[in-house]
């Protein structure tokens, strides 16, 4: 599961920093959760998240509103995800913890490192494929960029 | 034992991250070495360190005064580690090379780079559980912060 | 196949880090590519590179070039390389795109973000040592140092 879990998240971060938003829903299931928060919030058990998204139909709407809007033109991204932890098993539910960091490269070159945090994960077999039933991005910084567009 | 040496990494970064740190002296083995340097007075000898510990009750004496302090309050941390190289085994200890990046958060949002640098690790069995009977943190940077008193 | 492309990342990185530079060819075969060049660069199809090899005596030869020179000699570097994506096996070829992160660290101890991007890889076995016969260095910043002689 371990190697499985790793091979997600590798292909998950590369979906987008190579810009195939595209590609980015067909890594959660139809129906799913997809919330990003930050760590005083997700303490504080607010269920309030900066974004929020509960089926597939939502994952590819604002990825449409992405690319209609392009406000994230003028940056890329870079992802390193870190080594995930299986914390446990329910039923056919697998639960993971993966921290990362995402640095912004701006167009003039610049960089900047742009969010850490971990994703709390609870995975499934949907037809011989890993997908995320849920995905709780929660970001160590409360301090969101208002451009906070991009899936994390 | 790849997998064995990248789960105790995953799940002891994640201990200090969620501020679990009374879990942190159990990676250990009761009779270990802990020791935080820089990459200058490694490569000269030297055997000072920053943070010395050489028994698991050192550790819990730590985590017991940095409760006490509570110096470390206003900032978090995230931890990413790397791919571990397992460079040799004599007897029953194998000894892995790991590197690491820890970002701080300050309480306003801020994130900088805390610090680089290695784990060298000295690894043994301890009736089923993988533990490190000695991790040197070598820093690459030699300017640590005053506050360097959360485990590395 | 994973195991070792992760094996084969992390010694590399090592190696580079541990400043054993003359060791660092000997991760690509004889006949082999390697350059480093940017997001954009490689986008529109440039072939340009700022840094170019097709051979392993041409990459000895940068070594040996760095040695003489010393530019690097008050800096280190710290390589995180995250989770490898195996992207494709073509013959006796596999095909990787690895992201990397890489932090430089002067020697008055300031670190800063240095370069983030994607090895493209072409991998093969030679004699039973998994080597590189391609590495494309695709950084996602144009903006690169002069400095840029260490390799990524």
């Amino acid at each position: 599961m371990l190697e499985r879990v790793v091979r997600l998240n590798a292909d998950y971060a590369r979906a987008i920093d190579d810009d195939r938003l595209e590609d980015w829903p067909s890594f959660f299931t139809e129906k799913c959760l997809y919330k990003i928060t930050s760590a005083d919030n997700h303490r504080s058990g607010l269920e309030l998240g900066v974004i929020y998204a509960d089926s597939n139909g939502m994952l590819r709407d604002r990825v449409a509103a992405l690319r209609e809007a392009n406000v994230y033109e003028r940056q890329t991204y870079r992802h390193l995800v870190g080594l995930p932890a299986i914390v446990g098993t329910e039923g056919e539910v697998t639960r993971a913890e993966t921290p990362f960091l995402v640095v912004r490269i701006m167009h003039d070159g610049t960089m900047d490192l742009f969010a850490t945090g971990r994703y709390l994960d609870a995975l499934v077999d949907d037809g011989g494929v890993l997908r995320l039933r849920e995905r709780l991005v929660v970001c160590d910084s409360s301090r969101f960029d208002t451009l906070l567009a991009i899936p994390l």
